[in-house]
């Protein structure tokens, strides 16, 4: 192990504590249950889950594994064949509540042989209905976490998150979107940990103001049908278009741990159409890229 | 247009009619309600759709598509670019009841400028609770089918359907699976129209003996919430690797035709562990390559 692989398993594990801590909290009700697991490649992780109050399925994953790159899987990642670390937290939350949006949040690093290494990483929002100024408080306070990180450009990873975050076949974005960023290296591994961890710890208070402000809103079965067709296409963008998701079932990784990230309950209705001027037509006309919330 | 494909056009657009005929039969209160649609590229469709009694969500779909395949589409279906036609009919169906299989079927034609041809299909079966003599049945009536058609291969093809309805994570198939066939040119396009649409025929007697045998069982909450996560299983296998659902989707198709496929609901609970004994677990056992069902 490399003391910087090291340096990040450490922090990792401790931010997946700090985040499991504030969202039991959040929930008030629920408690994470934890299932150890050993890759029969190289190394483990530690998947988390709640189901509780606020939170009907959620998933909060730590991972560290390695072993060696094959020669196809080196030329996908262009990096070439050789040993490989990769380590991180993966986070995905589904509401009981319409009002409450989906969340996810994930920070990467990844290290070779031979000295090549980066870290990725975002947070990104999916309202099942979109309520402009929590989408802008959102994206107000990734853009305060960027700022205070020199090797981080809100503008830029907002523009990735956008491309990211998009379901080709609907043409639309999966939600309201957030920050994306991948293969970073500059200035140096230091600054970039810290910010990554800065993002890690943006999570719970940025879901926290959503939640306040949602959790109490009423509701009918009209806005859970909709949530569960919302809920259809978040299985949508991570079975056909999410690479990690893709990545990790192509390759043997811990299908549970992987689809911790699917919701409940999911529904299908062929040519759904919303009404004009609902609230459901309105939160489609925002699910488009380009949309400069602050 | 050239003779070949008018003629199956033709012919797959009479399949579909005899098909949706004979379901809106079987199912006794849905009828069919039918999306003319046109390609941008060339071509269209007839997306057919029925909500009944017996069936929850099921479609059945005609496409005769046409246009040119670019250097990469050509380099993927190892043709090389051209112009082409694909015609096709497929069905996925949905039962309300836990006790009722779902079933798919397809048969389709592709052919290229410069005399390439082929015809590609197949009948798979995915009951939520397998019952051996049913499955024996299903694929008896298969066999017979390719008995009676010399370019067919009932081992063969059941080999390969084994092999391509399996969800690779889950390390499961899909169902108990049934015949597949792709890129069949021997002995020549005369006969395989004809052994394709006796499959197309094959669809609604083979279903109709499992819906007799089934739709009177009885059940309650928990035989739904396995059939939800059954139907789980199911999007994962379409949208993760079932090819024509990816090509449709990366290629820009018509999405609510492609994803027809998609179950009414579907629901996903976190390393899910079926009771010992328990008609779930006798159902999983199953669930595996290589099974001589007749």
């Amino acid at each position: 192990m490399t003391p910087t692989a090291q340096t990040c398993i450490d922090a990792f594990k401790d931010l997946q504590d700090e985040i499991c801590r504030g969202l039991e909290e959040l929930d008030g009700e629920g408690k994470f249950e934890e299932d150890k697991w050993t890759r029969p490649g190289g190394g483990g992780g530690r998947s988390r889950v709640i189901a509780g109050d606020l939170i009907e399925k959620g998933g909060v994953n730590f991972s560290a594994v390695h072993g060696t790159l094959s020669e196809a899987a080196g030329k996908a990642l262009k990096t070439g064949a050789g040993d490989f670390l990769a380590t991180g937290v993966s986070i995905v939350l589904h509401p009981r509540s319409p009002m409450v949006p989906i969340i996810h949040m994930n920070v990467r690093y990844f290290e070779m042989e031979g000295g090549v290494w980066w870290f990725g990483g975002g947070i990104d929002l999916t309202p099942h209905y979109v309520m402009p100024p929590l989408a802008t408080d959102f994206h107000e306070q990734l853009k305060a976490t960027c700022a205070a990180h020199s090797c981080a450009d809100y503008e830029k990873f907002k523009a990735t998150a956008d491309d990211y975050f998009y379901i080709k076949h609907r043409k639309e974005t999966r939600g309201i979107g957030g920050i994306f960023y991948d293969r970073l290296t500059e200035p140096n591994f230091e600054a970039i940990l810290n910010y990554s961890l800065a993002v890690g710890r943006t999570f719970v208070p940025a879901y926290t103001a959503q939640v306040e402000r949602t959790r109490d809103l009423g509701f009918d079965e009209s806005h859970q049908a909709w949530q569960r067709l919302r809920r259809g296409r978040y299985v949508e963008f991570n079975l056909v278009w999410d690479r990690g998701t893709k990545f990790g079932l192509e390759t043997d990784g811990r299908t549970e741990s992987i689809l911790m990230s699917m919701p409940p309950q999911a529904d299908w209705e062929y040519n759904h159409r919303v009404e004009v001027g609902s609230p459901e037509a309105d939160t489609l006309q925002w699910l488009r890229k380009g949309v400069d919330w602050v």
